[in-house]
């Protein structure tokens, strides 16, 4: 089965808004096992967006437009669709309810032209909303295939506000499609999230089960580089019944889980801050951080998960010299170092009186520090008293080197608390 | 002049990789008056990728093919450009040895596919590499216009790596389409970055200015809402020449700039960061920063600027609540207020021996805190002693309220420097 997208907005084209739904769209239909081959931006222009989905249409047979829905004038996305469809907008009044209802409940009065989202190509379904106030529709399309007989293709709109768009995605349109795309088939996935490893060393890892995977077709493997996130390994299985694919997919995650050892810092929805957080929550251990070069960056992603509080007390950006002495105690000489990184632990674990203390120093770059050439890095860690160090040797320009020291630095604190020696 | 682009590559159908690249050409085509109606993503796939080259060349005056001028098989690029073309792929000695003199530079060996980037169509102009080792394409293409005449249009191939992309851009392909668009028109933006204002507010701000624009048609004035930047207001101008075009946006520049006054906060490239460091550096002050709610983004944000540590001493993040009261002096009460965030500011400004010190506490979410809702955020500011403090009242979700406390915590700074008493 193939699926096309449509992003419908001219602030995509403009480069005002970055289009990130196609991408999270491509990875859901991928996850789905349906082919996405071309997705497209188009601005809010009704001729151009019209001619952009039937082009899609003749070429896919599902197509998913994303943004056009809201209350304004510049939101076509219906009247494309009655368009594509070749009917007529008519005012669903069951709409009309609800959306006057969430006004009132919210307590604001309503401009008149929110009705508009009530308004529906004949013969479409609405999709209901539960978060913004607007609906999503399936809209069948009647067509004739490559022999001239009958075939019903489908179009899709679904909200561009992101939360909106990937609650809709995920709710009601792929069920459809899936359900579409042939009766009772049930696909399961189970993604690895790795750290530390490249892609063709994880190939290299993995060429066993993916020889008797291809072999016996139990279910197929998927790596997804994700930049500073690392290396996904996503697994995916179809089966007649859920049951089915879920086993046949814990065999194999199971299976390579055990292959890739400590590569493996958590799956699915797990991030490495998330990760190290849940292992000291379940230590009973509270974190403190002292940054250098990535100047508060391993803090900010650690805050960034509801809940850090009951774990990290707080950390010290000491990124002048003087700070790292006065404040942190650390004796003097070079700070691109191993001690340097190891005093900064123990110092910033006794100042903030927390069980763990991490820290990272080194040269982000542009220019050499210490003579030290940029990506040099050293990760301290002092765990109730154990202080050790581990030197890292990162490449690219400054923002990529204080992306991977962060996330590298939070690597290096979980493989210590899991007593995993690395390399 | 009509441009569509098409991005290459397989991994951004998978949502593996955010297609960015499109964006910012489609930016600087709006900027140069270049329309740009159309974006499509295809993968690495021949028939796929030629095909939709061809389609966008039917319907636009150029297009730009982006990303697969790799050396690998799946870099399909070079072979789509020489189908559309109708030509043969020929090995260029040149380029040969400018590839193999970089490795030899680089002191690396290089492997042999890195020669299929000096594969050229015949007849396509080469653009010189200067930050990888794909070269650009510049390929023109015969066809017939709507009457039959000839007209010639043009593909450019650029890389998809982002900083070469654009590089190249710049240098080469934007100013091959201006010089096809329209002889020696020669087209200046200025952009002022703002922040604190709407939209809708700005244009209320600006309306006088406008529609004497629009009735003079000196210069044009494009909005550009950039979510946690702020919103952009660019002014365009095209003239016979670099010279008329620059005054002509400097005359409607300043003129607009005097009317937003301290909502205004830079220019161009400048961020909320640089604008702050600058402001600091000329004072000769020094700043330390402490934060709760946004756990180390406000100094991750200033370290991002190369050479912040002239000014930035430091910072602390005072997670827990007894590391605001015994490391920052932070007296016993709720911490949600104004009077903890002014404390903050003094405590980190001495602790870190600085001569500015900016503290935020608020609730980033999900959940109340000592009884307040999220985006409930004070910022408190120690200028040598001078203590103030601000409340704001952020909306959205934890990840909006952190970075929006981010960016206004450092405005109000800004602000504070500059002596502007704000609302």
């Amino acid at each position: 089965m193939r699926c096309e997208v449509v992003a419908v907005g001219t602030e995509l084209l403009l480069g005002q808004v970055i289009d990130t739904n196609s991408a999270v769209i491509g990875e859901r239909l991928a996850a789905s096992g349906i082919d996405s081959y071309l997705q497209v931006k188009v601005g809010d222009n009704l001729e151009r967006a019209t001619a952009a989905v039937q082009r899609a249409l003749a070429r896919a047979d599902a197509v998913i437009v994303c943004g056009g829905l809201g209350p304004t004038h510049d939101d076509i996305t219906r009247s494309v669709l009655a368009r594509v469809m070749g009917v007529a907008l008519v005012r669903d009044e069951a709409l009309v309810d609800v959306i006057s209802a969430m006004f009132a409940n919210r307590g604001r009065t309503m401009a008149a032209n929110n009705l508009l989202q009530a308004d529906v190509p004949e013969g479409a379904i609405v999709i209901p909303q539960t978060r913004g106030t607007a609906p999503g529709l399936i809209c069948p399309i009647a067509t004739a295939g490559d022999d001239g007989s009958p075939v019903t293709k489908v179009v899709y709109a679904i909200p561009g506000v992101p939360h909106e768009m990937v609650e809709m995605l995920d709710r009601a349109v792929l069920p459809d499609l899936r359900a579409r795309q042939g009766g009772s088939v049930a696909i399961v996935s189970r993604t690895l999230r790795t750290w530390g490893e490249t892609e063709s060393g994880l190939a290299e890892h993995l060429a066993g089960p993916i020889a008797d995977l291809e072999e016996s077709g139990a279910a197929t493997i998927a790596f997804l580089a994700s930049g500073v996130e690392g290396i996904k390994v996503r697994v995916t299985a179809k089966a007649d019944d859920i049951g089915a694919a879920r086993r046949a997919v814990d065999a194999v995650a199971d299976e390579l889980r055990a292959e890739l050892g400590w590569t493996v810092f958590g799956e699915d929805d797990a991030t490495m801050e998330s990760v190290v957080l849940d292992l000291l929550r379940a230590r009973e251990q509270s974190l403190a951080v002292a940054e250098s070069m990535t100047g508060g960056m391993i803090t900010s992603r650690l805050t960034d998960v509801p809940g850090s509080s009951e774990v990290l007390r707080g950390g010290v950006v000491s990124y002048a010299t003087e700070v790292k002495h006065r404040l942190l105690g650390v004796p003097e000489g070079p700070v691109i170092s191993a001690d340097t990184a190891m005093a900064m632990a123990t110092g910033v674990r006794r100042l903030l009186d927390a069980d763990v203390g991490l820290a990272i120093t080194g040269v982000a770059g542009p220019a050499r520090q210490e003579g030290e050439p940029p990506g040099t890095v050293f990760v301290g860690w002092d765990v109730a008293g154990e202080v050790r160090s581990r030197k890292l040797a990162l490449f690219g320009d400054r923002a990529r080197i204080r992306a991977y020291g962060t996330i590298s630095a939070l690597d290096v604190l979980r493989r210590a608390l899991l007593g995993i020696d690395g390399d």
